[in-house]
C-alpha cells in the first residue's frame, strides 16, 4: 500500500507526466517523418504507452489518492491543493463513464473516421450519417456522468472544452457577434473599395519565407531553443513540456501569407506552453488552460500582432529585402490592404478574420440543435447549406465543400468549435485592455516586442492550467468576456483596409 | 503471481521490447534535433523509461521465468527455447554483478567522460588517468561475475561484444593480418604509383550528395520506407524496429566520399536490421547478433560494394550528371583510383581501408596488456605512440592525436574495438563465399543488385541474434572467420590502384 502523502501524490503525477512527455514525442515523429511501415510497431507502443498512462490516472491507486486527500485535503500544501483540484476533476470526469462503454466509443470512433473519409470521397453526407449518428447517441448517454449541475446537455459538451461557458452565456455574445459582423459586411460591402491581391500569389521560395519567418517568432517572442519548426500536412504545436513546445507548418511556394501566419500563429501556443510557470513542471497544470485560451495566444499572435498594419509597417521591407524583386512594385499600403482582405468562404480554415466567426456559429447552432432540441440528423446538409447562404450569402454546391468539411464530429468532438471564435473574442479583449496599459501599436513599430510578450506571460501564460478562462479574462481585463471588443476590433481594422469613410 | 507459461513470457519481452523501441526513439530525437533546452526533462523520461526497462529485464518476475524454464524447458516451443536462451544469457550477465557496484559504476562512466573531455582539451592523458583507472578497476572486478569458463580476463571482455571470440583466436589472426597489411603496404610503398587526389575536395552541394546517396541506397536494399536519413554530428544507425531503421550522417561539401561512403555505411547497418525474420519481433533477437556481424554488413555495403570499381563505373557517370561540370576533366580510372588512396593517418575515424586494421591492432594489443598482464597506465600514451610508429610510421605529437582520440574507454568499453576489424574480415569473407556462387562483379556491374542483397538477406540478417557469429560465418562460408580473404582482397584492390605490377 503506498504511503498517501504530498510526496507520493506528486510523484504519481511525476510518473504520468513523464508517460505523457513520451506519447507527445511518438505522436510528433508520427507526424513529422516516421517511417510509413512503422505505423502498425508504432501503434502498438503507442497503445501500450496510453494504456500505463490510464492505469495511472484511473487505477486504485489514483483512487486511494482521490479519496484519501478528499477527506484530507489539508494534508496537502496549498500548491499541491492547487494541483488536486484538477486532478480530481479529471478524474471524475473520466471515471464515471463505465469502462465497457468507453471500449464501445472507441471503436465507433474509428469506423466513423473511415465513412467520414468515404463520405468525403462520394461527396455524400447520407454515408456518414450512421456513423454520425451513432457517435452522437454515445455522446448523449456520456453527458448524465458528466453532468455538473449545467442546465442543459450542449452546456456538458462545451464545458470539457472551455471550463464554465454556458449556452446561456454563448446565445448572447454570438448573437452580438453574429449582428456585428454581418452589419460591418453591409457597410464594407456597401461603402468600401475591396483592395488589389494579385500579389499574393506570387512566387515566394520556401527557404525565404523560412528564413523571415523564423526571425519573426523568435521576435515575438518564441523560443526556439525551446521548441523547432517542422514540415507537416496539417500544421499543429505540440507541447512536450515546457521546454520543447514544437511547431509545424505547410509551405505553399504560391501563397507567402498560409506558411507564414501559420507559423506564426502556431508560435503563439507555443510561446504559451514555454512560459508556464516551472513550479507547474511535471504536473497537470504545465499546459494551456482551455482550447479557448490556447486560441486567445495563436490569434494575438497572428491577428493582432502579425497581421497588425504596425508591425508590417517594420516587417514588410525585410521581406522585401529577403525576396528579390518579388514586391518591388507593390507599396506598402498596397500590401498591407491586400493581405488583409475579407471575402466570404465556403471552407472555414480559408477564411478570413473577419468571415471566420460566422463559420463556427453556424456549427454552434447546429450542435446546440443536435444535443439539445429534437432534430432530424437527416437534414443537417440543407440546415448547413441555409446559414451559409444566410449568413455568408454563398451557398455550398456539396456536401464535401458543406458539411463534410470537419474532422471533428468524426473525431467525436462535439463543443469544441465554439473555442475557435472563443479565442479570437478572448484575444481582442486582451488587446483592448493592454492598449490601456500602453500603446500596443507603438511597441509593434518598434524593434523590442517584450512588453507585449511579457503582458501575456504575466496576464495568462504563467498560470498554466492553474486558472480557469474566465478567471484568466477577469483578472486580465477587468470584465467578463465581451464581445464588443472583437467587433470594435474589426469595425476599426476592415473600415481602414477597405477605404470605408 | 504471474502464470509461467510460454504466452506469458513472450508477454513479458514484448512489452520490454515496446520500452526498448521507445528509448529508441528518444535517444533519436536527442541525436537529430531536440530543442537544446529540453535536455533536463528528456534525461527524466528516459531515465523513467530505463529503470521500468531494467526491472523487467531483472526484477522478480523475470527471475520467476528464468527460474521456471530453467527447470521446464520442454514446456516451451522449439522457438520460444531459442529466446529463452538468448534471454537468460542477458539476465546471468547482468544479474550477477551486484547492483550497487553498478551503480557505482554508472555514477564513475558519467565522470570518466567529463574528465576525457577536459583531458581532450588540454591535450594531456594524465588528466585522464584517474578516471580511466577507476573503470578499469571496475571492469576488472565485474570480469569474475561474468566468467563463462574463459581463459583470460580480457576473453570475457570479448565475448560481451563478440560472443566466443577469444584472445587464442584473435592472436593468430591479428598477427596474421598485420603481417599481411604491413607487407602489402611495403610492397606499395616501394613499387606503386600514389593516385591523383586533388579532386576529392572540389565542390559538391550537399542536395547532390544527398539526390546521389538516396538513390544508391536504394539500389543497395536500404528501404527508405523503413528508414530515414538524418544529418547528425556523429553518424549513426538505430533500429527501432524491423520497420524503422533509421541512419544519420555528416555532410562536408568539400569532401563528398566522407558523406555518400559513411550513408552507404550506416545503410548497410539499416538492411540489417530491417532484414531480420519477422517472426522474432518483440523479442531480444531481434537485433544485429554482435557489433562484429553488425560492422560486417556495413563495411559489405561501404568498401566490398560502395568503393569497388564496379559500382563506381555503374555510378560515376551519375555523380558527374548530377554535379554538373565539376568532375568534366577526370576520367573514370583517375575517379577511382582517387577515391581509393590510402595513406597512413593518426586518426582511426579518417583512415582508409588499407590501414584501418592497424588502428584497430593497436588498441587490441594495449587493451589485453591491460587486462590481461600487469602494465602501468601511465605508460599508455607511450605505448601507443611507439605502436603506431612501428606499425603505421607516423608518430602523435600530442595526445588528443594520440590515446585520447576514442571516446570507448571513457565509455567504459574495452574489448569493442576489435569488433570493427572483425566485420571487415567477415565481409571480405562473405564477398569470398558469395563469388563462389556468381559473379558480384558482374552483378555490381548491372542494374540490378537484387542477388546480393538476397545473398546477405538469407546468410545473415534474416537469422537477428538467433545464431552466433562463428555460427553464421560457418555456415555461410563452410570455414571459420579466416584472414587471409581480406588480405587478398586487400592486395588485389590496392595493387590495381598503385599499379603494382
Amino acid at each position: 500500500m503506498t504511503h498517501m502523502t504530498e510526496k507520493t501524490f506528486l510523484e504519481h503525477l511525476k510518473e504520468m507526466s513523464l508517460i505523457s512527455q513520451t506519447l507527445g514525442l511518438l505522436e510528433w515523429d508520427v507526424q513529422t517523418g516516421m517511417p510509413e511501415a512503422a505505423a502498425e510497431h508504432r501503434s502498438e507502443v503507442v497503445s501500450y504507452m496510453s494504456g500505463k498512462h490510464f492505469d495511472l490516472a484511473n487505477g486504485k491507486k489514483m483512487t486511494s489518492f482521490i479519496d484519501y486527500f478528499s477527506e484530507n485535503l489539508a494534508e496537502l500544501s496549498p500548491f499541491a491543493q492547487e494541483v488536486f483540484a484538477d486532478v480530481k476533476e479529471s478524474y471524475e470526469l473520466n471515471n464515471n463513464v463505465p469502462q465497457d462503454r468507453i471500449i464501445a466509443y472507441s471503436k465507433a470512433l474509428s469506423k466513423a473516421h473511415q465513412s467520414w473519409v468515404q463520405a468525403r470521397d462520394a461527396k455524400d453526407f447520407a454515408i456518414f450519417l450512421p456513423a454520425l449518428e451513432e457517435l452522437i447517441a454515445f455522446n448523449k448517454e456520456f453527458i448524465p456522468y458528466r453532468q455538473k449541475n449545467q442546465r442543459t446537455d450542449y452546456d456538458v459538451l462545451l464545458d470539457l472544452y472551455e471550463p464554465d461557458m454556458t449556452v446561456a452565456k454563448l446565445d448572447d455574445i454570438f448573437e452580438t457577434l453574429k449582428e456585428g459582423i454581418i452589419s460591418l459586411r453591409k457597410e464594407i460591402a456597401e461603402k468600401g473599395t475591396p483592395p488589389e491581391t494579385d500579389f499574393i500569389h506570387r512566387y515566394v521560395s520556401k527557404e525565404a519565407q523560412k528564413e523571415f519567418v523564423l526571425e519573426v517568432i523568435e521576435q515575438l517572442g518564441y523560443d526556439l531553443s525551446r521548441g523547432r519548426l517542422d514540415d507537416t500536412i496539417h500544421p499543429f504545436m505540440l507541447g512536450i513540456n515546457r521546454q520543447d513546445a514544437r511547431i509545424t507548418t505547410r509551405w505553399n511556394e504560391h501563397d507567402f501569407l498560409m506558411a507564414i501566419l501559420g507559423v506564426i500563429h502556431e508560435a503563439g501556443h507555443g510561446m504559451y506552453e514555454q512560459n508556464i510557470d516551472e513550479k507547474y513542471d511535471h504536473t497537470p497544470l504545465s499546459r494551456g488552460t482551455s482550447m479557448g485560451i490556447h486560441e486567445s495566444q495563436s490569434l494575438f499572435n497572428e491577428i493582432i500582432v502579425g497581421s497588425s498594419r504596425a508591425f508590417w509597417q517594420r516587417q514588410y521591407p525585410r521581406l522585401q529585402a529577403i525576396t528579390g524583386d518579388t514586391f518591388a512594385d507593390i507599396d506598402f499600403e498596397t500590401f498591407y490592404r491586400g493581405i488583409k482582405q475579407s471575402k466570404s468562404s465556403l471552407i472555414r480554415i480559408e477564411a478570413d478574420a473577419l468571415t471566420y466567426p460566422l463559420h463556427i456559429i453556424i456549427r454552434y447552432e447546429i450542435e446546440k440543435m443536435i444535443f439539445n432540441e429534437e432534430i432530424n440528423l437527416a437534414d443537417l446538409p440543407q440546415i448547413w447549406n441555409d446559414k451559409y447562404e444566410e449568413y455568408l450569402g454563398i451557398r455550398p454546391e456539396n456536401d464535401l465543400e458543406g458539411i463534410l468539411q470537419d474532422v471533428h464530429w468524426a473525431g467525436g468532438s462535439f463543443g469544441y468549435f465554439p473555442s475557435y471564435a472563443l479565442g479570437f473574442m478572448y484575444a481582442a479583449q486582451l488587446y483592448h485592455a493592454m492598449n490601456q496599459q500602453f500603446d500596443v501599436e507603438a511597441v509593434l513599430a518598434s524593434e523590442d516586442y517584450s512588453r507585449i510578450i511579457e503582458w501575456n506571460k504575466k496576464h495568462i501564460h504563467q498560470f498554466g492550467a492553474s486558472k480557469k478562462p474566465n478567471e484568466l479574462i477577469l483578472n486580465a481585463t477587468g470584465e467578463a468576456l465581451n464581445p464588443t471588443y472583437l467587433i470594435d476590433y474589426m469595425r476599426k481594422i476592415f473600415f481602414d483596409v477597405y477605404q470605408v469613410q
